[in-house]
């Protein structure tokens, strides 16, 4: 007889993702597919798309409107993200509340460990010229910027962050884990990788890869992650790196 | 009788975005709703999401090996790679062929608007470990970054630079467009936005903005973006700005 194979259901309450936008229809979007995906219909994590229009004003479900001292662009209401977020995440609900903006600190990977080794998250898409600072401040919103360029709204930066986590969390990645090796774990890029075949278009695997001396090879990858580091970013070498 | 409205199409060829995915199924994805779906429906731009398994070798298609010289994870073929580049974009193609990675040059405000004014891009999504490097340098691929932190794949990380692309394309803002007032464009943080009611929860417009005086309102804008870019990004200030 096949042994019963166990339920994959998790004990625990799964990380749980709630998102504000005026787009659902983005979500899952690419996080349906793939490892993140398969997490998510395994129950490892848990998405929630709010509509911030439900929670517009009037007939027409108004949630913007023009910027008190001029300018282009419209600016997403704080009464209506408020009330939007009030109906989302309680005041009891202890995950943090994010705001994607490029005026926001950049996200690293250190926070995304943090965040995924939580509760979850809840992340505002803002779109338009802005939201209202107000509730950013009324709602304790902390603002992330997942990089210097601008998007049309936060939706695209919000699967970032999701994705960045949800493959932190326990079973997602399986034999495809490798925290240690890969960049940024160790504050240096990572180093070239080869496979098959040893030679392509008249260019071999480097020889130290294929001796099968594996203190070589570990000197060699670490020679050559400071090397791309050194030369890329530079910013992110440590003292006596340079 | 009403006038007829002229054809949308452009008469130069529009924007267009090859990606080499394992998964073109996330494509177009969140770019097919909003302005970018909207933009797309109407030509301005066009997409192509090619699946690299096409070209995956024997029965199963292979694309990816073991690592030389050992670790974790898996490893995308230079092969199988190099002849899906070459199956989407040959040699006499002039757009830029990007391969999303950790390990690549930081996406800016300025690389995403040169992008956005040539004839589009190739754009390679790696997945795994990472892809061989050999393909890097012999298909010329321009390593690109959006942030750091790790994705499971460079297939949002596309999303995020086609989004960020199309969103300057001519035409896609609309009235929306105000580049000259954003983050970075400016080479500091936006300034905070407000605006009706005038009073939320005990907390006021600024007087300033709602005085009607152009002069101070400009003023006080650059004066919050300084006053915010110092609090979180002093990276970004100029010489004298500290």
């Amino acid at each position: 007889m096949t042994p019963e194979i166990p339920a994959q259901t998790p004990a625990t309450p799964p990380w749980t993702a709630t998102i504000l936008t005026l787009y659902p229809a983005m979500f899952p979007g690419p996080l349906g597919v793939s490892l993140s995906g398969d997490a998510l219909a395994r129950g490892t994590w848990a998405l929630e798309a709010r509509d911030i229009r439900e929670h517009g004003l009037g007939r027409h479900r108004a949630v913007d409107d023009t910027p008190a001292g001029g300018g282009a662009g419209m600016v997403l209401r704080c009464d209506v993200l408020g009330a939007a977020i009030d109906a989302a995440a309680p005041s009891d609900d202890a995950r943090p509340r994010l705001l994607m903006s490029p005026r926001g600190k950049p996200l690293t990977q250190a926070r995304v460990r943090a965040l995924s080794a939580g509760p979850g998250v809840v992340v505002v898409c803002g779109r338009f010229e802005g939201v209202d600072e107000r509730v950013i401040a009324g709602r304790g919103l902390e603002e992330v910027s997942i990089g210097d360029y601008i998007l049309s709204g936060g939706e695209i930066a919000a699967l970032v962050l999701l994705d960045a986590c949800i493959r932190l969390l326990p079973g997602v990645m399986g034999k495809m884990a490798s925290g240690e090796e890969e960049s940024f774990e160790g504050g240096h890029l990572e180093y070239p990788h080869y496979t098959r075949p040893r030679d392509w278009e008249g260019r071999a695997i480097p020889d130290v890869l294929t001796g099968g001396n594996h203190g070589a090879i570990a000197k060699w990858r670490r020679a050559e992650a400071l090397r791309l580091t050194r030369e890329r970013r530079p910013d992110l070498l440590g003292p006596g790196e340079a």
